[in-house]
């Protein structure tokens, strides 16, 4: 197998995966630089473990800029009893955590998009390493993975749970029972087409269970949608028999993205107005946004249509929009 | 008068605002730069005139990343048919263009926030010439001046538009019925403590009838904030006897700010979750944000409480939050 | 075959090559980033196809700072009339268009050298995602390629046309003789020592026809210079068979750079006085510039002297010159 | 007097003015920093003096990335035998040092242009404590001002030497007399509108023979532009009587520039085709140069036409453009 | 009186500099800018008050990358009992906190350096704000002021603690009590050149005592530098009766800087070797340091050499030097 | 061997490694980039070679903010007479010579740590390039190799020279026989736990002696550290018997860091408090330093306690430290 031929990760955790009771430590990778020569990436981590039982792996902070799953998981270590737990609770609020602490999507020290940085390298690029440690060390450990996202600053979302259309129907199932427990106000089945370097991807291919959500964006978080993140990771534990007691039902939309007709780009740059916003229905051919030219007044905007019926979905945050950024999705309720 | 001892404005106009008709035109303002020895800043703004009558000035990125101001002028000068006017529009939909294209609060060049540069200085900065050409040229030409605000990236605010209490009582009065024409979900009465720099307060010490808003944030627009925008901007023109035809009435709750316990500032750095949402009510000290240290897990966050009982109308919007930034706002309904 | 190893591009077009008649659009490059989550690098390109016939590959931008490439190419694609052609031209003004934009040799977002990128890779940086699709797309389609470049901001060139002298002389001949028919004012023979990565090496290896251009510089063009690029690319489809007519001949002057006796470098840094200009004649020994430390006025400048009799065929463009730059280079008329 | 109220100057010269010789050294001025706490900008200076007679004081480098003054300077400051001199020659052949440094047109520290910070302010910006070295220290020591200009990066120029028009008429015939024994292949008349800030304008307020040059541009200088400077300035050193011999005379061609329609502006962004070089003639409402909009291909240009008959006497030097650069300057021969 | 035309500080204090006890909090300067749109600058402040008694104030951190001063003061403001007091104690530990912040001399705001701002404006920049805020309200409440500095990252200095020469001799030898109950290994007595704009001469203006110390550099402290700076500030409580007990004495010896003799700066770039160490004796014409160039291997290094007899109290610190920078500074044993 | 496979390194030597006398040039490095297209880096070296005997490699700037190396080596290459010597003497003074001149740890072109790029790859980055040349040229060309380092700004060290403790025991001893004679203050027995792309390795597993040294740090060098590198060196040199004559013999303290236990890392963000210095002993678990937190005053610091007995040998040097850097060295005396 591949992983024999690699060197160890250089990162090592200053908490034991396999001892009873809370800790909270970090995730330490030694990184030499300019500001401090024998300096180190510090990733927060909290372990909570009680006898026997399945292994949870809650993780937020994929991308830097994403902050209902930080919200929910910070607050969960503060308040998660040991006592309460059956099996293993580990938590990593921002796995890429040099972004999360920048506020941007990709890490400050190498650009590294996280979600694209599978399986990694341990001789790679910071980004590079801590992927190569959750692929060798921390996914095997899992049973059930959890990872927050949402729009960042550059996209927003109506808030959905998903999970992805797997060759494996059982794996696949599974994890649909957990988005239902989730209990978002939306669910939404995916078909990834680019899998390259996911972390989906690679805790799929190990049988895990993964779960994943968009609960909103625009660099921010509401009461609302951090509500929905905290309840949703209390429900997944308790739906994976971790934490006693009954998931907190709640109603959800189903929705599906059935082809790539679901992205509107923009071709042109300028001022972006949506003339519907998310969770409004759209048909055919309507006008979802236009692109002002900033450079004169007096000038026709450009439009920007739908290609199919649906729900806005999804939408570019910035009042600015450039050619080639997507500008709406659309998705169907089924 | 002061303006006698300072030297003309470097600014020139390409259109000329005596004329009949629509003229779509530039600011040009002459700008010697590493990248360009002989450059400009060139500023689009339309003129529409037609006969006798008031002129409004209107005007939108004061501030480069608020966007329904400049959606509803990009949008009103393709629109606007001379025809249809009586008096005169002047419509500058990014006052502070630089900082517009640059999708800034201020301006990348000088960093000059709009709104506390008048008013200006011809041989000062950039925004400093921006800010003396509308103090010594567009603000003398204007009857009534609609300036539009919204919360830019860093900041989101309830939608409302304002004006300020006044010592001219009379003046106050005539500006409060725009801000009632305007038609805005909500409606501010606004006691700046510190007026030093505005656009505003230039405006009203000419005694021009001074509106203006907050129409959302988080350095986007939504559908919904930007048809407020458009239907406001015609509300005031109609209002003000410029085009014809009916103010379109809309219900609005109307607020004030009775002192500075509005404001609630974080003293510490973190990760900010908010337990109420904008428009939603909070009594005084209930906990209105939590701020979490992102450097470990497992620790208590720091609360931010509410100073008196009222209506959240602005938040903080980035995920993080830095020492000294203002958390919340809270006003009181009248 | 390596290509059957790799996944596919991730580049699509938003063109059919296929397709009869002109079309304009986009090479479409998904680019994730913390300014646009999900964003896009697009690529202008034509197509213009009528019934059989050669293709020609024409393109400018391969470095963003050359410009009688680019300014020959968006010309030639809003004038070119598919009744008018026999086979199919295939115009990419900007290769390596973030560079373009940025006005800079290699590219802003991963400081990629386009011509030092080939054979590119699909899942590398933005440049390398490029080349790859020029490797495994672009170039299989074409029969000729005519790959525009100038000096860039800090290079002048005398303006000439050129191919690479190849192993096979067949080969050699046809591009030689496409040299010919592009009509520079200079023509040159080209011994490439170091081929790793160039576009033109990626081409010529498939057994591609290549032509390249050195038509200028300084990070400008002139009117004589974007002539000439206008009449070559046109005089290359006529000679192609592509176009219709006679090549528009003018009188060139062949020339040879025969060994590394070309080069002068500079080994010290300060202000450059060149002491002969482009096309002028230098003799053995005779010093072509002469560099002034700038820290200290009364020190003598070091002298750059010629290693072989020769004509000023390019020189440093910026007025500092730094320990390693090429300060000139000659050639020898033949 | 104003000067009287105001603090010394920080700047410290290493060399005497009073003294006979040749003397190179600095003007060094305290400049407290990040990296140097006790720093200093040092401004290279030299001082030939030889007896009774008039003063000339010879500048380049007022903008950094302008270079035929500084080659010119550099050499002759090497060169000068004191005992050639009679008077004194004050050689500063890089007034904005650290421009100069930095081959930009303004300074690197502060932003600033040197040529529109005059009177400057001894406790002002580093700038500005140059500038007001010059007007206070320097300038009262001149007779006669040569300061050197070029197009700099994004200029490009005929090569000409200058004055003004000025009210004092045998003051303004003195210094044309001096153009005329420059030598230039073009002589300039010029008429400033905005003189606000210029040294130009401090030298002719003092009663000071001022002359300027235009000598090329680009970011660059050839064998040819360089030997005009040099010569120039020694025929004006001959023309003061302050070196022994005769002018080299040549013949020039004299330029005036009659009012604003000389100058072209673009208004659009995108890559610039120029359709006449420097030097050639263009007829009123001809086509100057065309702008592509580099988004797209197959879209048509927008066009910079002439307002007046003239020659072509600079242009915008980088491939693209932005709307407020000065595209083009006519000229007509007189 | 000149500050009744200024307008009011825009910083307010949470601390009460009335109210008896221990206090921590702030001085909050609003700071609008594009990342936090109301955002604040807070500087840290303790005030520790009992009863009646002299005023201290208490200041490091002037400049922000020297580290003594700033680590007596948090020591100190953490430790002091309101109890033991008689009087009252501000603590400022960082005056220039973004400076502090960043790790650099200046403001990373507006590049401030804080001793070159007093007496600061009101409306200025954050730095001149800060520094008005004490020149009106800090310094008037205060009798006796102690002002920490170090080297910072590019000076190191023999520790020493020192007082002007003041023409008001009662104030002069009331200060160098103070120094001499402060009990640095050294002490010196500093005639300031140029007085602009430092708070030493705003304090020294208004009669009150004015105390300071360079306690070592490099943009560090040592385990002595640091505990001779925590001895220090409780000695000069002491010595003004503010706390009860014996000044804890120490030999001192006295130093003078008589001349500008004292400074040798570099004409040079390079790297550069000292052949003495602080508090080493140099005679006169003595090597003190040499300049090697670093382009080349094999070439002479230039030599700075002593212009008086003295000891070495301060040298630059990084391995490279610039022309300008102060190299070494001497002083003579009194 | 994996060498065959390489393309030839793109770095030429204007020296000739085989010619006897002493010879200052370059390693000429071609390096294409956006502000020279054809520039190149140029590191300087000094070959010294008179007939038969061993060759050493000397080198310094391995790491760019490190000096005692350079400091001796510019000023050996300066002073060594080829007559004196028998072998070769090879000495390039700042390998890593960009990051040299920015006076950086890594190389500002591409970030790279030359200490963890071995063995390079000839089509990588500048850095790796370099690493390659040394890997397949210069090190197979040397006996003894000699690497100076020191703490650089970030860390501060007790002066030592050291070797590494390896599988090949005579290798080892006749290194430490070299560390011997080098006679620094202090002499180091170092394991290594991860050696991956360390220049130390790459020369030790050809069998090569490799001896380096940790010197002192700050980003500067003092007198007395300087001297002794320049002493060690030429010690060296006499031990390998490239120089005739006597060792300089010296004192030395035997150290060495038996585990992990050696370091302590921060983990918390603050200003640092150390509280020994380096060379004084401390007991387990004693507060090495505090770390204050700088946004408030009045709160405790946390402590950062020895975990094993030993001398303080390196320290981490700038005021304020971040979690994850190595605050603290300990080691034995043995």
């Amino acid at each position: 197998m591949r992983e024999h031929h690699l060197r160890p990760s250089p990162i090592s955790a200053t908490v034991d995966f396999e001892a009873d009771g809370i800790q909270h430590g970090f995730l330490r990778l030694p990184y030499s630089r300019d500001d401090s020569a024998w300096g180190s990436v510090m990733i927060p981590i909290s372990v909570v473990k009680n006898g026997k039982g399945p292994t949870a792996l809650l993780t937020g902070g994929n991308h830097g800029d994403e902050y209902e799953g930080p919200i929910a998981l910070f607050d969960l270590a503060r308040k998660l009893d040991a006592a309460d737990v059956e099996g293993r609770v580990i938590i990593v609020p921002a796995m890429n955590y040099p972004a999360f602490q920048a506020q941007t999507r990709t890490s400050p020290i190498d650009r590294g998009n996280m979600n694209r940085s599978f399986p990694g390298k341990p001789d790679g690029t910071v980004t590079q390493k801590i992927a190569d440690y959750f692929q060798r060390v921390l996914l095997p450990l899992a049973d059930i993975v959890l990872d927050f996202h949402s729009g960042g600053k550059t996209l927003d979302f109506l808030p959905f749970c998903a999970a992805h259309v797997l060759p494996d129907k059982a794996q696949e199932e599974r994890a649909f029972e957990f988005v239902r427990a989730f209990g978002a106000p939306y669910s939404m089945k995916m078909l990834e087409i680019d899998t390259v370097g996911m972390y989906d991807t690679a805790a799929e291919e190990m049988g895990k269970i993964f779960v994943t959500t968009e609960l909103g964006g625009g660099g921010s978080a509401t009461a609302r949608t951090a509500s929905i993140a905290k309840r949703g990771v209390v429900n997944v534990l308790k739906h994976a028999g971790i934490l006693e007691g009954e998931v907190e039902t709640a109603s959800t939309r189903w929705l599906d993205m059935p082809s790539d007709d679901c992205f509107a780009f923009a071709e042109d740059e300028g001022l972006v107005e949506f003339l519907v916003d998310l969770g409004e229905a759209v048909a055919r051919d309507a006008v979802i946004a236009r692109v002002y030219p900033i450079g004169r007044t007096g000038v026709e905007p450009v439009e920007v249509r739908a290609r199919m019926n649906g729900l806005l979905v999804a939408r570019h945050n910035p009042g600015l929009i450039k050619p080639g950024d997507c500008c709406a999705v659309l998705a169907v309720e089924v």
